[in-house]
């Protein structure tokens, strides 16, 4: 009597949502200051100063039917503008209005490209370890995804693995770097040598595999790092991006998908990607947040929480013997579980309290995810709990 | 190199659409004085006095954690709650705030809820004139749209049309009154008969068959009606709501899909609606205007405007030779072209500056769509236009 495929997505929600559920309930059982939630990406850092300025303005000078009334299905225009000015500007890119299809946010973005793009037998690539809603959106949109270990030292790619995963039916592959889980940033040299390989790899199959970035991290980066800004390393990428993160309104889905110039027949991929939209039951994205990211595009919230989080917590947890890849971007820190099974090393973490996401539905084992984008103070609180942890294992 | 059926929804937008892309690049040229634009429901009355305060008392109120940070997949429980409360209290029902799953308006509940019934072979039926993109929501999810036709002379249902659409895949029944394009109610009698049928052909074929209202202008009905609230005539009723028309902000995409109780295995139900939710890329409505709508659930923007404005345009129009179904509720008169061919009718219009939809694409021949949610300056200005018009088949 209804869609079994639904029902199980729904009944078994991902594990992130799960935990987020438990932690809820948790916190209003023993208060949330007991319990150590590390594993939803809600950024805790205030939005952006000119953000809620903005929204003032808008509601005291501008009249409802501009505010809250539709825009047109790829998003008013005046935000488009906006967003490849302060695009070009920071990339020195020459994007257009008519470059961008406004979403509610990154997973819209990410399933609309999808289903404009899929046809029959199509396949997806992607790295490990993996957002683990690549899967649904790709195989409810009828197509299959091909993940690819990266090289487990570094989680950087690893072309070896890469290669074989090619096949006539390969449409694109799907990066995301700053990476959730693992907060690794794909090198420079990396984005070449993968730009490289997939135009050679168009040009073997004789149709475009399009490279879509998934970037809601872009801006969250420490260290002095560059993030590569890929439209300029390949031509048929097309971005999937969302204010969620770097101004802290990850609530508000709020995104674009960005369709340069430089793709192969650029106006049809427009046009799919309006029809993909149209199909899915999107009308156009929030208007008052188009108003408002047309006054504040670039900004970015306070990132130095974030850095000053990764830092501190860093520092405490190899000290407590705890592995870690150095993590240069986004707000998670992608932590060896001490045991092989990671989803019991996060059971036993539940028992003190501890909330973390275990690795497997990562697609990669043995690893938990820890978001860092909480208060410093539940780091600090929550400390004794990872110690005791890691104690449990060390006897 | 693209989804083909995903282009070709795009690159031939909706006819409503593409009007209102057009109006907007004649209002360029001419002036939008000079443009009569009955095409889009694009409410023009203001907001509800609450809705603005609700916003400001918000962003100076709570944290921007609370205030955009995500909500649970199936929203803000204190926003479900007010819901239910505002329903129960307008409706004598028990609702509760696991009943509702928040959306981004009624095209995405309408959308989900077809995914989440959905299963192969399935049939939805509804009635004609219908708003075009049920054929789009229905066939993208992989089911048929079986159209009935209404009565012509009262647009209300024509149960002998009715009973032969029925087959052993009907799975659902979508309504929609007060009806765009229409602007008709659908009669208690009706409902209750409807009710009646529904129940038989569930016994019939050994499976429910819901009833999804599609009643975004329930609260848009003039002359004292009563829109009968469906839940309380039939178990299987699935409410697709939105907040666009009754509050003026059909660019906030926020609305919600309610599950009664009632409905029968209603807690998969809710579960699969949670799964296509997530299937198609939503992860949750948009948060501060579930916030919004926490606080102020209930309020409408003033229709006193819209009566106004049909009673003005009915008669004037009627006195010009022009036939119409009265219309009771939303915010459209839909009008006797005056040739055959509707399209041909309104393309005669645009010559004088004249937009309105033809009602081919409502499933429907021989009428178009004027939507009277202008202001009345507009409706003023083009009566010499629409009088022209009328000339032009009376001589």
């Amino acid at each position: 009597m209804y869609a079994s495929q639904m029902y199980e997505l729904g009944a078994e929600p991902n594990i992130i949502r799960k935990i987020f559920e438990y932690s809820q309930k948790r916190c209003n059982e023993i208060g949330e200051e007991n319990v150590f939630d590390f594993c939803i990406g809600n950024p805790n850092v205030p939005t952006p100063e000119g953000f809620h300025k903005a929204i003032r303005e808008l509601i005291s000078q501008k009249n409802d039917y501009f505010l809250h009334g539709y825009t047109s299905n790829a998003g008013d225009q005046e935000t488009k503008r906006a967003i490849a000015a302060d695009l070009n500007t920071r990339y020195q890119t020459s994007f257009h209005e008519d470059n961008f299809y406004m979403t509610c946010g990154a997973t819209a973005s990410l399933r609309i490209s999808v289903e404009a793009l899929c046809e029959d037998g199509d396949e997806f690539i992607t790295f490990t370890p993996f957002f683990p809603e690549y899967r649904v959106f790709v195989e409810t949109a009828g197509a299959s995804l091909v993940t690819v270990e990266t090289n487990p030292d570094s989680f950087q790619i690893d072309f070896d693995n890469l290669k074989p995963a090619f096949s006539e039916h390969t449409k694109g592959i799907i990066i995301n770097s700053p990476n959730n889980p693992s907060g690794v940033v794909f090198s420079e040299k990396s984005i070449r040598t993968l730009a490289g390989i997939l135009k050679d790899k168009s040009e073997e199959y004789g149709h475009p595999i399009f490279l879509i970035s998934d970037e809601p991290y872009r801006e969250l980066v420490y260290d002095g790092l560059k993030v590569p800004f890929l439209t300029k390393y390949y031509d048929n990428t097309l971005v999937c991006y969302s204010f969620s993160k770097c101004m802290s309104i990850p609530g508000e889905r709020i995104g674009y998908i960005l369709i340069p110039d430089e793709v192969e027949n650029h106006k049809s991929i427009h046009a799919a990607i309006c029809g993909a939209g149209r199909a899915l039951g999107y009308v156009c994205a929030p208007s008052l947040m188009q108003h408002v990211i047309a006054k504040c595009a670039g900004e970015v919230a306070d990132i130095e929480l974030y850095k000053k989080n990764r830092d501190f917590m860093y520092q405490a947890l190899t000290s407590y013997g705890y592995e870690c890849i150095y993590p240069n971007g986004a707000f998670y820190m992608f932590v060896k579980a001490m045991e092989e099974d990671a989803a019991a090393f996060c059971d036993k973490a539940k028992e003190l309290e501890l909330l973390m996401v275990p690795s497997d539905s990562f697609g990669c084992s043995g690893y938990v995810r820890i978001s860092y984008c909480v208060p410093l103070k539940r780091i600090e609180r929550a400390l004794p709990a990872f110690q005791a942890l890691a104690k449990k294992y060390q006897s």
